[in-house]
């Protein structure tokens, strides 16, 4: 079903959820979210992934049909899952963790019913906890998107032509991305983070405010979709910042470059050197151990000493947080917040993104991803950082 | 905040609500997911809308800033809104309808907790069956998307070049899709039901199975996204199923063309004209009152006694419906199932899709959007029908 090398990372992957799990008091965890089955299994399925605290898991398989392998099963429905279990004298978990952040009250409910645990917890907490230290395998993964990012990057000012709108610049690098291999999908946790292959904003629509948990808003296109691009005119003084996906491979690399019609106006440059600023100085003191909050703290430090805290972020609403892990989905573990308790740890990646927006130019800023080594921090985004000119 | 004709819709849309709410005996609904935000509020936001059975709706907005209206009332948190109730001494309901199937498991039970009703009910349910017949303005919404899906698929063969692969010629339909004013995100009910866009199937991939719900698999380009074309070359004699979003306004149609490169065997246009008769005979009895149940079992037999009952819809894994509600997801109600207890209802809009795999060729076959009128059907999606020659 999977090869050797994707084999031995799953097994890496269940070892570090068992351990973790084993802080919980739980007999085992149930899983069915596309992201998580993705993570434990390799495959997205339909169906569920149970691993239990101690030894191999076990899959169960609704659809696709023709899938193999000595822990495959396959069942209908989820009641069949304890029938399996009492034919094969496994005893049923008594503490289970079922994906509560994520499964549908009704799924989860039924799953719980046909289990009937004497206690459940959060499987959502445990993944997102051993999903935000990354195996080699997903480290390589980042190194192939980033590689694909960056070449999509290098491809923008090619697709520029006077007197477009920021949606035409936008479908013209969604083109490249999927040219250069991304799968187009993008993929966010929580509810509503609805996004089409990231953002680009420009000019004063940079300021819009979303209804969205991402860094930057924008109108968008209706008001069914109100994040991003909005038909603005790339007109000449207009600064254009291109955060689009880097999934090239389900692990997403984040990068964020900034690119201007003509000259744009001195504080424009002036308040993109202060978000290299920020950069330099966090990525300086990241390493294993760094506090989290205190990346987001020295971040707004830098930007009010500059004068432009009240542009940090956004204006008329501001994100509180300067970054984020990455992985399977773009808003994974840590988080660079004001009050997180995270700290780094080796393997984690995540991206940093100081942004400033500017009334009547746009936004400003950069945006790369990071691994986190044993020593301090390796950028996998490496591509020019001034403001680019289109034109 | 919105403009008169949507807000007269909007009125029309909660009066709807309210009369199906008053068979479920609830005080109240409680909605919080996008495509139902979307729907009564005309506008996605993060936040809450409250309906109670009877007057006027609530808004609990969290982001974005800046939105304004009578019912608008601006909470961080749940838990602000039992408080803003008390505040305006309106009763708590006692039976609260949430959206069990949508929200997730920790959410909702966040929700109860912060209502404490006596009773919850599901307001999926609820929303999902209103939402299946369509207001006059959301079917001129599915008239405007219906003409840009018409007007993309007519520049498909201009898309195509010899020695493409399937992914190739499917971003460059994509980008005619963005350019045609596509919001590209593309919106479905369930878990997992991951796609990008739409489907493009050529050659024996039409055969591959995938974990969805949707009507044909297809192997993806790689396991996080197992769906949809994988990279196979459009050589001479293969069939090319193309069944690209019509997200062209929050209203999606849905539409499925055949191309071919060179010369397809005789059995391709056979199993096609087979396709073409199915749509005439089931659009031939869909009326009001029809049974979804017997369009879906018409269409088999016809496929049956033409031999092909082994190729409807799929080889490998079969899909077990042959048509589906369409709306501001790709899959709403009714669907044309074996079983279905739903019959067809005045101002419902339906995809009827049969199609065929035949292995070593690919898939053939139809897919168009329907309104369903005081007497019969429209079909919305009018364009050419027989296989067309890409080269």
């Amino acid at each position: 079903m999977i090869q050797e090398d994707i084999r031995k990372d799953l097994q890496l992957k269940w070892r570090r959820l068992q351990e973790n799990m084993s802080k919980t008091g739980a007999d085992g965890c149930l899983l069915s979210v596309d992201v998580n089955l993705y993570y434990v299994a390799g495959r997205v399925y339909s169906g569920y992934f149970y691993l239990p605290a101690e030894g191999d898991p076990w899959l169960f398989v609704k659809r696709p049909n023709g899938l193999t392998g000595d822990q495959v099963h396959y069942i209908r429905k989820p009641e069949q899952m304890p029938e399996l279990f009492a034919e094969h004298q496994i005893p049923l978990p008594k503490k289970l963790l079922l994906e509560g952040d994520e499964l549908a009250y009704n799924e989860y409910m039924r799953l719980a019913a046909a289990f009937k645990p004497e206690e459940t917890g959060n499987a959502t907490a445990l993944l997102r906890q051993t999903r935000s230290v990354k195996t080699p395998w997903e480290i390589e993964q980042f190194r192939l998107s980033a590689r694909q990012h960056i070449l999509t990057y290098s491809e923008i000012t090619g697709c520029f032509r006077p007197g477009m709108t920021d949606i035409e610049l936008q479908y013209e690098i969604e083109k490249r991305m999927r040219k250069n291999g991304s799968m187009g999908l993008f993929r966010a946790f929580g509810a509503n983070m609805d996004i089409f292959m990231g953002s680009l904003l420009a000019g004063d629509n940079a300021e819009t405010p979303s209804p969205f948990d991402f860094a930057l808003g924008g109108g968008g296109v209706n008001s069914s979709l109100p994040i991003g691009a909005n038909g603005t005119l790339l007109k000449e003084g207009t600064a254009v910042m291109v955060d689009m996906a880097g999934n090239y491979t389900p692990y997403i690399t984040d990068m964020t470059r900034v690119f201007s019609v003509g000259k744009l106006p001195e504080e424009a440059y002036r308040a993109h050197q202060v978000a290299l600023e920020i950069q330099e100085a966090v990525t300086n003191i990241s390493r294993p151990g760094t506090s989290c909050a205190e990346m987001y703290n020295l971040s707004l430090e830098i930007a009010e000493k500059a004068g432009l805290g009240d542009c940090f972020m956004g204006t008329k609403q501001q994100a509180k947080f300067v970054g984020h892990g990455i992985g399977i989905q773009i808003n994974e573990l840590p988080v660079l917040t004001p009050r997180s308790k995270e700290v780094l740890e080796p393997a984690m990646v995540f991206a940093l993104e100081p942004k400033f927006v500017l009334p009547g130019i746009g936004a400003v800023g950069i945006e790369n991803s990071f691994l986190v080594t044993e020593t301090g921090i390796e950028k996998l985004t490496i591509f020019e950082e001034e403001i680019i000119r289109l034109d």
